[in-house]
């Protein structure tokens, strides 16, 4: 009788790939989550801290210092997206905040249930709202890490135009050259990352329904 | 008298169901404790910061980059949003304050019994504040994220009108144009998670009782 | 005698009340002193950071926007508060500082006991400063919770008056409209939780009291 | 042979107490060090960002929000406040960066102690530096707590002089009249802790005492 | 039968190497996300805080303190030193919220192994993705720390410039001066760190090979 | 053959004495990289945030509000200063993040064999990377704690000459001589702590080689 405790009943497959994929995705949620925050945090306070002035109407030179000639289509960039920026995150976050706290409870529990060794573990963990909420966990990390970091570099491109176009045009004109390639970069980095993790994901299932075969022969 | 020992009181279901509600609590309040303190943080340092300037009263054309023509209307729905997101999150704050260090001292004696495999265990935990307290509980939580996160992206297009509206009102509009969808989704996501939930709690709960019953059979 | 090592002194009801008291003090403390650093934190930050300009004395239209009409008792009234503010939150943190570390002694303690299961643990912790600073822990929290935070909405709502009252006198009028009913609701809410508590304590403690009796007499 | 590993050598009442000071002294340093970042940020944020003004020499109406009349006597006073309160906690800083990593150095190979139940425990403690380190210590946590807590409050009122009196002499008054009793308060409470502490001590070395002499005469 | 069972698969040389090298993979994902974090907020703070002003074009000296001489180049330096700087700290955020997430879940799984002493422990490792992300986790860390770390001074030296170059040049010079043997010091301090990890690197694997090798002889 | 399981191989004196070394130098790395942030970063906000205005060259009346009296060698010296002060915390967070991966690595292993009681522990520790990196290690901490300091301790000196010089001569001079005896407290605690450590050391390793000697004797 001992040994049958010793031996929990998460050591079959089926329920170590269960708990497999809730501590992914409490990782991923609060990877996303302490991401957020910070890009987030950065855009708004951007936004509020940027010095605006008033668009030059009269070419008088003794005001120069006082007016800008950023054109109206920057700033209506500008704000567009920051405001996107700004909601892609707050949604991250609103759906970490959300699905978070269940995952947190049933991943607690699943450490006290392999302290005590109790029977109901299984169960316990394939009722997890990680398996029914996994599309809004996968969408929280998409948006916070790959939508979220390429609208954050369009954010510093366009601030730099708002900031040194009065003063140095080429500034901006180099800040934008550099994003350029940046972009490209980070977007192929992600579609490579993708297809590197779903074929990860087919072979690890196609191992993990032979190990279950395995058993169920043994 | 070893092997009863070594099989804990919260083995059984009743004890278990408790105990995860218990966690479910903990990590929700957590949760809504840091996301208030950034969003309020955020809104308290935008009132302090904004710069407002003196309405533009006499059309003088060589003084307009001193005055401002942001309307009345518009900085009264700015500070009263302000202040009711403030508000709404210092209230959530307070309630975490005032229950989370009562559902800690009970998490950790759970898990002190859980060391000591002590009879008096499930007694301790159904006598645990997060019983009586679950409607205070569940106020903080959805006060916290629903109604402040939507909160807070009103304050979000207020501010860019505020700060846009004397240098490019189509920057002001095309960042309103943006969020009046963003808002839409935002309460189709919150309703759509929240019936999700209550299904999921009703079926939990179906199957938690089979257990009891399947226990008080045996 | 192994058996008697396995079954610790904590499990008599005597250790087990006492342990759950200094674990809902650390909790208690912890909250109060994140709380206070972030609401004084604020508070801090908005004093510095405000703009003040001098009393419109003559009233000339061209230097409009170079003075300020706010009235002397509103500075006096953000001033005064302000120190109150910071003061109060101090004093928690200090008592935080000084108290906390010696619980955290304790809880470790208490951890290592659990463990090794040693002889002497109830005595150790019956001796804990956590049973004579009673009165400065529940200060502490006290200070923090209840009266830091409803200082905080009055804060909010003489910022607001600074803020806007050259600007909009709606603006302000119509945050201060909005604070009175939650200035209300805040100390209902402190009023009906502090009952529950008493409620709860009393409760609480006639069942343990009832245990020991139960243990004394087996 | 089990038996003797069962039960580790801190369990002998010299072992305990050498451990709990241990616990002691780095809970102390920790909240120390917590406390002192908080405060001294403070303290080089207001250096830094506080806006000052020429004296003013002539009587000149027109240039009136062009000058202040701070009095040099106050400046001073700040400027000594302002550098004493990051000494102070520089102070603390430094002898927290130095001590605490040989304390949890210490902590981390009691607790491997505890695990693998080790004879040579007990030695590997007494021979920790904050034994011989006692004095440093103390030194950190009571400049950390008393002196710098005091200097702020020092340093917030003569903040408010600074900020306020060229606006408000009445604003700048009534904080101060608020410090006062608020200094006494802190220096009251800081005398009545340590008398509680000594107090405490002195009974808890003599419970001590005698309980070495009780497992000495077994 | 129960030997076995203490005796974990992860106790050959093969799985220790696996499993050493999963934690070395996460602290460094952590460090460099930390370090990359702190950096590029600072950097895009400097971008937002920094005053600009217009080229002086007419030598008019009444007007001299509201123009400046920084030349255009070096505002073109700075634009895109700072963008080049947001951007590498920004891919090795991406990569650490990508494949961070995994490890922490596969590393997770493995503290569960090492308590449940899990048959299948070793074939979990050996299928973690730190093994075929390694590229990405080499490349995170070495943006982030070295590429990241020499951009930053660049930018600590460039702001001077902008800072100082209007009220005093021997400042700018001054500062320069001190980054040149910084930069060169950095430069070597990594190429000998990456030497001696190559190093130990071909030593360590050596003496893996030699122990697996004993192993299979035995 | 349990029973040499049940005493880890980590147990002989040569073990104990290297574990210490790894987590001493681990807590090292962690509370000099914390102080490095802190203090690096405040200096990095004082030279972006600082006002600088353009020295007096006119000696007319009605400007002398507008450029300052500032000389050029403070401005040198407040430049050389701050990019130093940045330069050494850099090389502290860089060896810091470079070298502490490999210790939490080796650390967390040594917490793994600690759990299984491996036989290959002790050789584990052995060929760990905080023996052939300890001179980094050493600079690292000497660098951030006592060179890191002192340089705040001038910086913040300096500041106050930059700030204050225009507007109170006599508060950057009280600043300054508060300044002096500090440094030399500072320089003379850190002299007293490394003299009291090397005669500690030297203690501890004599009394470690005659627990080697003694083993061996046996």
């Amino acid at each position: 009788a001992i040994s049958m405790r010793l031996v929990p009943p998460t050591t079959n497959a089926m329920g170590m790939y269960t708990l497999r994929q809730l501590h992914l995705s409490r990782a991923k949620l609060k990877a996303s989550s302490r991401t957020s925050a910070l890009l987030s945090g950065f855009a708004m306070v951007a936004m509020v801290e940027v010095q605006l002035t008033h668009h030059c109407r009269d070419k008088e030179p003794q005001q120069a210092h006082l007016c800008s000639n950023v054109p109206n289509v920057l700033l209506i960039a500008f704000s567009v997206c920051t405001t996107l920026l700004v909601a892609v995150h707050l949604l991250a976050l609103m759906i970490s905040t959300c699905v978070l706290p269940h995952i947190e409870a049933v991943a607690n529990m699943a450490h006290v249930d392999s302290m005590t060794n109790l029977n109901g573990a299984t169960a316990d963990i394939s009722e997890s709202p990680h398996l029914t909420m996994h599309r809004y966990i996968e969408a929280a990390w998409s948006f916070s890490t790959v939508l979220g970091i390429l609208l954050f570099l369009v954010e510093i491109g366009l601030l730099s135009w708002v900031k040194f176009l009065d003063y140095s045009r080429s500034a901006a004109v180099g800040s934008t050259i550099l994003l350029v390639p940046t972009v490209l970069l980070f977007t192929l980095f992600a579609l490579h990352f993708y297809w590197k993790l779903v074929a990860h994901k087919v072979e690890s299932a196609d191992k993990n329904l032979q190990e279950i075969e395995a058993q169920l022969r043994v």
